[in-house]
């Protein structure tokens, strides 16, 4: 059973480069609106999750943010209406490039306008609006999702009272950039990706590849020597490949590969991908110093962690600087966190105090 | 005009696992060894260079390490008999995996035994035994080579005074394993490899895309952040490929890679990254403390990068502060370069006066 939901724009959907015909967005909610309309957290995602980032009465099913999301839990469901969408272009019910465009009856595929992080804020607002919030308790995110919030507080910012970004960045500087541009020309060097025009499950190989890549960025040295040192896999096969899986850590990671493809669609993976990499909040202000001019925060929280190389501490901490010069209430968290950019999702006994106090304090 | 030279093994040459008929070991020299022998330095190279460190009047091409090797140079060729190997295992004159395998008239290609660090250093070892030289002056090597070097000197304790080891380690740890590890699936999975039996230029896409995952963890986000920002290219193309070519920072991987490409023979790439791998110095004595206790140096200098992320500070400092237990004259110098793990190429200004140093104390 899903709790999916899904809105459905009349007409044209204006984006930054180009628009779509009456697309879709995806999204779950939990707890309740309460009856001034102010008690709502919207949500955007990382690169690859869905709308599915905790588990409800209608779909039991662990969400991607299981531990931060529910009745007294950090954001406490008891108290908060909680909206989570997936992003626009991705493939999890939002419109995205593996989407039939009604205009054509095909799929879009390369067809798809190029995408932007403020579409898919601008997707979210879609919901914001069909559900008749007319101001957040707070939009936040993380990784993509950070930038996502990010620009919706500085294109709508009357629309949410407090932004909350996690191991994100205002900018995608070029090193992370050279990261993902290495993984979209993966997949696209896969023969099977085949210029978009690829039937399910399309370029496994390529996909397999980039999110070994991805995990690589991810993660830190710092945790897999404690977690794996030098250890040698049992899952070794025959032992007739001498490039075979030998390692753990190659273990690891092709384990994780494997579980991934299959759930994402290759054209989808490619567009949001690159989203991140054009993301420049200074579009909003001539540098991104500036461009928190714009924001009508009442409040803010930044937090990042050591051991994130893609959206490293420095970036996290332009972040706060930027905003604590135009706001007072602005919270800067630097976790110690060894689990690099993914420690949001794992190292719990962290982000939870941290969170769990932001939505305490109202 | 080449300066490379070449020594070949009479009968077998016995290797770790396995052993090779009849291989050639290339080499290059600079200087003049004098009547007592003892003024030769034994350099191991990264996994990609050839012998030619420095030009000669031989050879005008400019060498890998140009600016470090020559009269009056850090690496003084008026004092010093200067040597330099291609590794076993490479493509530049010395037997490797696309060499043809006296024994059977073809390609040994994947049938050449699983190449160790070790195999490299005892391959040094016939070179220095063909010239003469009962003890070096000085075994040195950077990255792989700073692995073979001190392979040498475990192996070989008698038969070099000093150690010099620049952004190297005592092993690798995952994090450096997982990253080529990837790097050879990537080439693996090009369908041009076709399990190693390929005519020339074989896989063309696995390994340009395999380049650029090197260059990415041989740099540094601090040192791409200051040299390319958001820079766009004007290397756009027609703008007809939504993914192709658009920052500076992809145009950049993509010239690097294209210079690599053709270069080096695919196979031989696999074996000397899966060489690295497997070193573990421990194995010479139960852990990598213990090992150093079979060194018999008179003096050693480890030199390391804090922003070299594939042999992070904490591995050299890990070499030193071992080495440090079993000898008084040892030197740590742990360098601010941003360059990464590249900066022993690129950051000369640091580097000359460190080399040097050790050069002239003699």
């Amino acid at each position: 059973m899903s709790a999916t939901r899904f809105v459905t724009v009349e007409g044209r959907f204006r984006m930054k480069e180009g628009s779509l015909t009456r697309p879709t967005v995806a999204f779950e909610t939990w707890g309740a609106l309460n009856d001034a309309a102010d008690n709502a957290v919207l949500i955007f995602t990382g690169l690859s999750p869905s709308a599915h980032a905790a588990s409800s009465p209608e779909d039991r099913r662990t969400g991607w943010w299981e531990d931060m999301i529910g009745p007294g839990k950090p954001i406490d469901t008891d108290r908060l209406f909680v909206v989570c969408v997936n992003s626009l272009g991705s493939c999890f019910g939002s419109t995205g490039p593996a989407s039939v465009d009604p205009d054509t009856g095909e799929p879009y595929r390369l067809t798809f306008p190029v995408l932007h992080v403020e579409d898919i804020a601008n997707a979210g607002l879609v919901v914001v609006d069909h559900l008749g919030i007319d101001r957040l308790h707070a939009v936040l995110g993380a990784s993509m999702g950070g930038m996502t919030a990010l620009a919706f507080a500085l294109l709508h910012p009357q629309r949410s009272a407090a932004l909350v970004a996690v191991s994100s960045a205002a900018r995608s500087l070029p090193y992370s950039i050279a990261i993902r541009s290495l993984q979209r020309e993966i997949i696209r060097r896969d023969p099977a990706w085949n210029g978009g025009h690829y039937e399910q499950p399309g370029p496994v190989t390529g996909m397999m590849l980039a999110r070994k890549l991805g995990m690589i960025s991810y993660r830190s040295a710092d945790e897999w020597a404690e977690r794996f040192g030098r250890e040698r896999t049992t899952d070794r096969g025959d032992g007739s490949d001498p490039f075979g899986l030998d390692f753990e850590v190659e273990s690891y990671l092709e384990a994780h590969a494997r579980k991934f493809v299959g759930a994402f669609d290759a054209n989808c993976y490619l567009y949001l991908s690159r989203a991140m990499d054009l993301f420049d909040a200074a579009d909003y202000g001539g540098s991104v110093r500036e461009c928190f001019a714009r924001l009508a925060l009442e409040r803010a929280m930044i937090i990042g962690v050591e051991s994130d190389f893609l959206f490293p501490i420095e970036q996290q901490q332009e972040l706060a600087r930027g905003i604590a010069e135009r706001l007072d209430d602005v919270t800067f968290h630097r976790l110690p966190s060894i689990q690099g950019h993914d420690s949001f999702l794992v190292d719990m006994d962290r982000f939870r105090p941290v969170i769990s106090r932001f939505f305490r304090a109202d």
